[in-house]
């Protein structure tokens, strides 16, 4: 269910204690010469509607808060940033108005690598405010089955970067319109020697703004994470909506 | 020209002076049980980009800001709020960030009324703070040729207001399948007497959340004022991008 | 009643539920060669006085929030402008302050056009956190008999602007000490071709920081003007205490 | 010279170099069952004005910053209390307005004691953001010779308190139709054993709100301070425009 | 009780309701060319632990806030400036986290005369929104038995002032090396005429950032001032902790 | 060199541009019933200062910002938590207060998970609005050798979580008189099925409070974690200070 196609009666009469709303967070910022500025937008909406789809009458998709955190990539043209602020106040009143509608699960199904701190923060500071709200800060990227980035990444890289050939596969396979093919390029800098928790603008540590093995990228690869993503992103808006217990970790 | 759509060396290669940025501004609150939570934003996006195509070259669409001023609507299920500092710092964010990339001129297409008063204190605080930049804060409605809504509104009331018969006939004329046809009905109250200037929240002031003739809405009606729009925003953005002299009011 | 004039007791013997509480708006901002800073704030202080004196016992009158939002007057000597948020925070505690006290009827008798926005939402945010307030965002100007100020107005702008023709006749009326007329002058420049909702310092838009046609002004107008002014904010304030019912406008 | 009296070619025309901007801060507080609510407002503005009157073409007064740090007041009805975040930005928009005009020289003219911890802090805040700006954070009462005090008053408490036999003795003389002696009352409890620093509200140390020998004012002490308010305010106004040297205390 | 060292079983075994939070305020900045940046932060630590291990069971020291209010020692090297909301959040929260666990009774212990506004500002907003709290802002140099000071210096100021000479005869005596004797100077500027709360930078009424008469500090001297803040402070905590009463100043 | 101990010309004389600034981030939290409240801020101040200590006249330490994001922690005893607001002005303040004095490398020796996310976020910002300042926001216990976790803990968890074996030991290691032996114990409870994201509150995670292993935790343990950490964060520290190159993640 898309939030905004529903009139306010339709939501008014849904289960609210069950239902799981998804809040898509993406950014509007550079990705290399080859993918579009709303790459984690088209992605993360993308994911959450397709999850919810898959979930029908437990899940509830917001509108994408594509204004992210996305600082370290102002350097390069057309990328929008969030303040932290700024940021953190808008998603913190997804939640809250909900909430006052009735809805207790709320999941972030993140697409920008620089969204995941504000997510936990805004959202800590609402399971203490609220603690009996539920609330996961799930990426996207997080609902690949584990082991599949690495079964099928050829690059250096095995983890989703920036533009890099996981991401860039992923668009190759849902939005090909709007991946420039003749511009792959690899590309990523790093420290020499390596200072732990070191804080680089993307100016920095790229030559054009994207980081990893863009040239490896294949429709293939993106058709295969998406699966991944839906199924297992699908299992977990089940497993949410349902309910879970705590065990203890020493059993 | 879709922001979210190019790459940053497209941007980049754009003429920073004569564009005209588009940022338009919506809301995701209850219109009334025939208009969907999104209608603000649907249309202000719609308006945002048609204009935007209709001017080749010269006009930058950004995502719409979807979180408008929405309080006034938390009675009814599925309204989402922005605080007015949430949705202030977004907006200042999208207009600073792409003026930091050289953009100068910048227009909002606003579709929700809630949200004209932010607008305005905004851009006065970003004249005030940076005066080179140029910026206007227009409404979607404002295109619609003067006397047109007076001319084809059958209803008592001849402005736009909320889920109105004007409201209606544009959601009628653009997202058809949104419109719950069977649940049109007439709303609105007023006080009596009138105190000049007195806030109301939604569920003071109407029985259902809409306000006005939304039974004499009309797929056709909807048709004329959205031609209007496109055309008068289209040279609106003309104007803007050509440039404009101030002359004496006494003359 | 004058707030600052009585003691603690004799505002803890009023009837809170039935008192509206006057809150005068103004701004220390340039108003031409002609019209002294304060033009504003003696205008909304002296309608919310003479209105509250003509209401015995159920008006109680603020002092005059006097730092108003005008960043665009800068440009001009002498003016002072609040931010929005710290004109927000003032006009927030006003009214919070006494409702603390028990007062639940707020009326602002608002004397510049650049706090109408502000007005209206921190109004809008008080409505929504304390729904039992009843609040009204009145503007002194708003209280002349329709008609009036069309009948009237000899120049060309028939509407109430910045040290024009009606302000200044209102001037004369109530200070004509602080009126130079030597200096009266005719002011006001308009974009062309017109910018919908373009946003403009008054550096830009006038020569001297006057918009309209104060040679015109006459303190005969100012009476007229006034003694409207005073008759209907007067008609508002018993209504609003009296209490209103809410009709449909279908009917 | 009255600020708002002012037009902006007035204030332009000033030696903004040498003139001493005085800003009265007072407060909208409960001053017991003799002394109305705007006693510190009335006191602090009339200091301000006729101390700038006894310096011709050197002083300018702003309004009143009359909504103070009154939270420990509010117990008590008709009080008016600031945020400290309200009434900081208020202060601090006073003076950079006006040094954004060229004037560099400000005193506040206080006359509320909750407010001297808000004004010493934004005073400190702002001389380190523009150093070259001079700012004392002057109290009227602080103008009355030393010794003054201690040889008028007859009570036991031999400074200002709050609506005391000093402050009721001012405004016999200044305001004697605002003072109701028929309620004058002493009033003050102190906590046994003393804790350093106890911070206390006024409902917890007073009776009916005042603190000191009211019984003993009278308007012949009243006109005592006050002429000595006016006569050491005018010089410290004089040397303060007229500039002043550092030396060294070990000589 | 030193609360780092506890666990939070040790924690919430105590009596709240009896006990007294030791809140130690200090700053690390500039204290002239003989005394450590960290002066007042060790004085205030050191003061609020040993008046804690004087009355065992009773009181509760939290760390030092050790970023104090520093921004008129900025011109000075090493100096490290809150800002005031910075500083106040903090201190605010030290409060209200210890306030949920139950305690009730709090007490600055503070080392540096640029908190004290910051702390009473913070501590009177605290007790508005929470009346049932019980605090106190004490700088530990207020527990300086009364006389003393004047008794045992020798230099023309006798009051605490900045790294002077009691302070650094405290510093003397509890950290000798961490004193440079062979730097100890006198120092200190003054602004002739004087202007009534003239707010200064250090820099500006100090040559090498000290003011007072070092040179004639001694350990001898710190040993008695330490005595009696750690005696009087031991006293005011134990009142604290046992209650008070209030009683009429009149009687 | 520890900060706080120096004197203004001491710092004054330092090689600014070589120096690498480190800011100990910890929190006063529960850690179970065996650990003390302030363990992250005793690690990790002992830490930065053994560190420093191991490279001369290249490091400095600040004290340690103890007021960490604790939140999650509260439902139990002692803890004391900032708000992000709060803990990242007192982080941005530590770095542009040094800043401002011409020091450029910081690194943040962070002891409290909780504190990642911040400090990242913080990081960011500030390396957006300066970028010549050089920022790396690292944990103390990232600097154990790579393996040595895995190598020498016993228990499931093979890395640092929270009063765990790990943690535990180094506290047996470094402050053996603050650890309660007596009441070690394994704790930590999981959700299942599992909700990628989900964020808890330690009441609801553990039964204690602490997570992990504690009763496998040793001081031999902790002595080889803590040899690691202070050699591999002094090699950061010294190449840090001498500088660093990008190159090519490709060749």
């Amino acid at each position: 269910m898309v939030l905004s196609e529903l009139t306010w009666p339709e939501v008014s009469a849904l289960d609210a204690a069950s239902t799981v709303v998804l809040i898509p967070t993406g950014a509007v910022e550079q990705h290399g010469p080859h993918l579009p500025l709303g790459t984690d937008t088209y992605l993360a909406t993308a994911a959450a509607q397709e999850i919810a789809a898959a979930c029908p009458d437990i899940a509830l998709v917001t509108p994408c808060l594509w204004m992210g955190a996305s600082l370290h990539h102002m350097p390069f043209a057309g990328t929008v940033s969030a303040s932290f602020e700024g940021y953190a106040e808008a998603l913190r009143r997804a939640v809250t108005s909900l909430a006052d509608h009735g809805f207790i699960k709320f999941m972030a199904v993140n697409g920008h690598g620089g969204n995941c701190d504000s997510n936990r923060i805004v959202f800590r500071q609402l399971r203490h405010e609220r603690p009996t709200l539920q609330i996961a800060a799930a990426n996207y990227f997080d609902f690949i089955e584990p082991g599949l980035l690495d079964s099928t990444m050829e690059g250096a890289l095995k983890s989703i970067r920036h533009a890099c050939e996981a991401e860039t596969s992923l668009m190759m396979h849902k939005h090909p319109s709007l991946v420039k093919v003749e511009k792959l390029r690899n590309d990523g800098l790093a420290a020499y020697p390596d200072i732990p928790g070191f804080v680089s603008n993307f100016d920095e540590i790229t030559e054009q703004g994207s980081y990893g093995f863009a040239t490896l990228a294949s429709p293939h690869k993106g058709e295969a994470f998406w699966a991944s993503i839906i199924q297992n992103g699908a299992q977990a808006v089940r497993d949410f909506s349902a309910g879970f217990a705590y065990l203890g970790i020493d059993q």
